[in-house]
């Protein structure tokens, strides 16, 4: 039997953390080695999150004063807050070179320093490292991210935006000024502090939009979406919040190029997706729900015709802590560490 | 005191029917003289709708040989299904003629009956009266709904599509070509019936978009946008269903026309809207959320401004129940009935 | 016209301030003239409660340098935090002699101070006042709540649980050493305060009991049937967390004395509550739902037999906001102003 | 490597059904060989649930006219409805000798016939069945369970009460005649027929009990109860449901028998299930949650000191289409065929 890799996972105590370590327990080419949660440093893992208490993990300690060198780790996990990844990463990176990375943090989505200083309002910490990261969109750039040593795990929006649009963008199937994007996600998106409008009785039995107009994750979209066409590509994206866990559905408004019909887009997309284990396109005019997906690393993607001659709804729909996070994470994992992409990722959708 | 006026309730054992049932129990004008509910004929209100229990009411009646002329009622709900609405309200006009009517279905709000027969798949069963009856909405159509003997109250999505857009485009605001709404509904809006689709376990913890392309409430938004236009107007429209039980938010991507800003759309629907006591326009740069108009009959609308410029994203929210269905039937009431037009239906919106 | 009656909401910001003002804004005899929050000191009410967008309301002060006697309150309801309530009714009542004071905290529910001191860990700042506040369940106290100056509203949990009990107790119709109470709450009985066990996403989708065996409102519950009993009653109470905003459901399993049957104990209750506006008892066998009396005053008893004779299982529900918080409060208030007892407090269960 | 087993699902377009294939469909020893539906006969799998469309499937047939012996299976998991059951099994078990079943129903649950036809109304069918069925409660009954040709999978309820009492009963550690079960289940527990009941709108935010009094799951518990103690134990029990879709979890109230205390009972508990797989019993004073265990085969169980001297308050919670039935039938399969005991259910809960 093959030498486990040796995994850690820094910030456990979030939602990402913990869907991390529920795919790693039964991962079989891993062992968890480290768990680090400052807040609830000294803590058990289950007293974080009960659903582990039957299993035997390490218990959460800081990330100060660790000896990444004697830790002996394969790959690390990163699941901090924004900002404090960049300083963390570097000094891992730099402390222990065979060490591997996926982050899941935002923070080196961007290789343009530019870009990443207008959106989040300050310089990045460590630029030579924000060029060097690939960005970890697998079914996009599986080649480059196999030799990559620091993967930047993209954002759950931007996953479920990236699968439908970029085969379409690339192909120049659709009208780029007039792509419109209306998001939906779950609460989870959202992280696990505590702030009042996260609070079950302001969120159940409701629907809003929020960010509206100006949200963070535009940036990653423009990046992706403007290499893919070769020029610079602005999207209209506007999230919404439902009263549900986990999920995003993107409805995504197009109008086909050059004599494009909707039928035609759905054949770029099913073309596209046709071998890959975690992109599904439905049956022409069929179109997904969330709960299809629900703790799978799937991504379901409907392509119907609008009443409207030349124009296309394309729906796309995952679970946001999974294929949007944790999932993809180790999907990324398994390509960096030369593992069969699809291992210990392959769950069933929970549904209902 | 003025003599109360006494209405029937036909199709009582739904939900627009037990809304209509709940606000005019209070109504200090209105006598509830008839509740009609084919299925349960002959039970009780309370053991269709528990929360009746405390109050008198008329037993649950069939329609079925009822004696409009004895019956002595002013006015008459009818929350019938689809097309069974046609034969009875023709029925009852006929026979008592002074009774006037609201009809909370879709069967008379199109005036065309080309139209009618070609989203409904056959024929009108009264196509004099869908020619005289007024469409129910009321910031709209308030001048003319006073003198109405026959009112079509508006459908739930239709109504929040139409009070942000239909001033928009009587100003000639927007482009008429690029208008796409994104709707999100509660399960209410989908009835009470028994259906598989509709269990808890199929709805809750997940979001889908349904009817994409082809929903019939498009026949309705034509016919009111393109009489607001002068001219025909198309939109593209995408119901989703959200776990929630009461609700409507649409999300309505509009550019503005001859370079009308954003702000100059705001300005034009808070002006539009200053007096009317159930429009409420947020200030600029704000949206609203389905949780805070729930049980009112409030609609709120916010606009802002979409990074691309020129294009504007404006939101509105209602309560699917009540200014999407019995609130506003009520009000049209009012209006029909001389009474001052916010008599009972002034409840404040129920959050959390 | 009569005069309005000036009341003031102390702790506006809660849950239980905006029920409070959702309610006070439609009752015809009180002007809401005070609005406090601390920490949103300064916002208008439509900031903290967008609800209240269209309406006129006094802005959010600090209660700090409130002047009482020129405010010229004729009522204060108080909503603040346990203990800081002791000495700010302390103070409002020495300074304005002639203002009523409803509390919606605990603080002066228990009129033994000892109990107080047991239960709360620490003496009572004000144990002069404690002893003169009438406890506020209106169909027990309605007599001493007309004259008294300090109502201390009920618990939300207790009121359920007290409603068909305490005449239960005072018949002797039931064994006192076999009480359970089986108590399931929405999640607006734990406040509008952000914790991370109160998120969406820790709430949604599961099911819990807390504070097993040894809850605060035991003492309340202690003190009123003991008091019913003429001796000493002690039950076992446990409360759980129900994934939605509003109710509480109390499962209470008791055993007939003296051969009382299941229908005898539901025939004690039929004659107690038979001129309640408040409290409908349902026919026997029937067991009520807490959604049918969401956003209503209303409380639902029903009485069932056990399979194990002489056992009945007695369930109870209400809306923990209105009956168990804000519309008793305003029931209380409308006693000790002279109103007539249902004016303001009359709207119908919002169901679905 | 080993030939995978064959297996069947009937009723595989039911929530057991296709919880059963989410499993199975990752279970390194099996290979789904047929699936049956009667009403959805000749579609695919992904049609009636969509989350199955990434995979290849048998198509659902129906049951009539099945070839038992040409089939070659090596197990059949029968998911039917009540009634239906006994004539289906009869005839399986008759036609191929060699195959065995797990029966998802209450058919065969209870071994005496008399108990049988007085819970149910009739006689039962395969009275000869129904005694050598062994019923499926793993923990108590593994060794009668590896020589069986028929499982009688228990109940999702039963499972829950059962686990953490038939070891108290069987240490003789409570008293009997004092056991409350106060249960409460996720929607999913009620199957997925279309009933007005059971719609969302009807279910969601709210919460109520049902079948008070006379739930036939209790002739589960009486006869298991009953075999434990070796005399006749009859215990009160109300089911209520839960705006969830998964869970069960079960607040039981007991009294310790000859000075048994709550730590004690706890103690008996612990070790009972030490070294069981999918029972984890909680540190004394802790209670656990239903979404700590959804999507797994785990039952998390948990005690706690009542305040009222001897008694103790017993709280177990399952996800009841897992240990509470599709889980547990994998579990009884794994058993049956000789595989180990925790294959292909060793899926981490999903939470949030």
């Amino acid at each position: 039997m093959a030498r486990q890799a040796k995994v850690g996972v820094l910030g456990a105590s979030g939602y990402t953390g913990s869907e991390l370590v529920r795919m790693l327990l039964r991962h079989p080419r891993v062992e968890i080695a480290l768990l680090t949660a400052d807040r609830r440093a000294g803590q058990e893992m289950r007293e974080v999150f009960p659903q582990f208490s039957p299993f035997e993990l390490p218990k959460l300690v800081s990330i100060e004063g660790l000896d990444w060198v004697s830790l002996g780790l394969d790959l690390v996990f990163c699941a901090l807050p924004h900002a404090t990844t960049q300083n963390v990463i570097k000094e891992l990176l730099d402390k222990a070179p065979s060490v591997k990375v996926v982050d899941l943090s935002a923070d080196f989505r961007l290789s343009d320093t530019a870009a990443y200083a207008k959106w989040y309002g300050h310089e990045h910490h460590a630029p030579e490292l924000q060029k060097a990261a690939v960005y970890g969109l697998v079914e996009v750039h599986r080649r480059a991210i196999k030799k990559a040593r620091l993967v930047a795990n993209p954002g759950c929006y931007t996953t479920c935006a990236q699968l439908p649009l970029v085969p379409l963008i690339k192909e120049k199937a659709i009208e780029l000024g007039e792509i419109v994007v209306d998001a939906k996600s779950g609460m989870t998106g959202a992280g696990r502090s505590a702030k009042e409008a996260m609070l079950f009785s302001e969120v159940s039995e409701g629907f809003h939009a929020y960010g509206v107009g100006h949200h963070r994750h535009m940036a990653e979209l423009d990046q992706e979406f403007s290499a893919a066409a070769g020029r610079e590509v602005v999207v209209t994206f506007t999230p919404h919040l439902v009263p549900m866990n986990r999920g995003i559905l993107s409805t995504i408004y197009v109008r086909g190029r050059r004599g494009r019909t909707p039928a035609d887009l759905h054949a770029i997309l099913s073309k596209t997706y046709a071998k890959e284990p975690f992109v599904h396109v439905l049956p022409f005019g069929e179109t997904p729900q969330t709960r299809h997906v629900r703790g799978s690393n799937m991504t379901f993607i409907g392509v119907a015709s609008d009443r409207i001659a030349g124009r296309a709804i394309v729906i796309s729909a995952l679970d946001n802590l999974v294929k949007g996070a944790s999932g993809q994470a180790i999907q990324n994992m398994n390509l960096v560490l030369g593992f069969p992409e699809t291992l210990g990722i392959e769950q069933v959708a929970l549904f209902p």
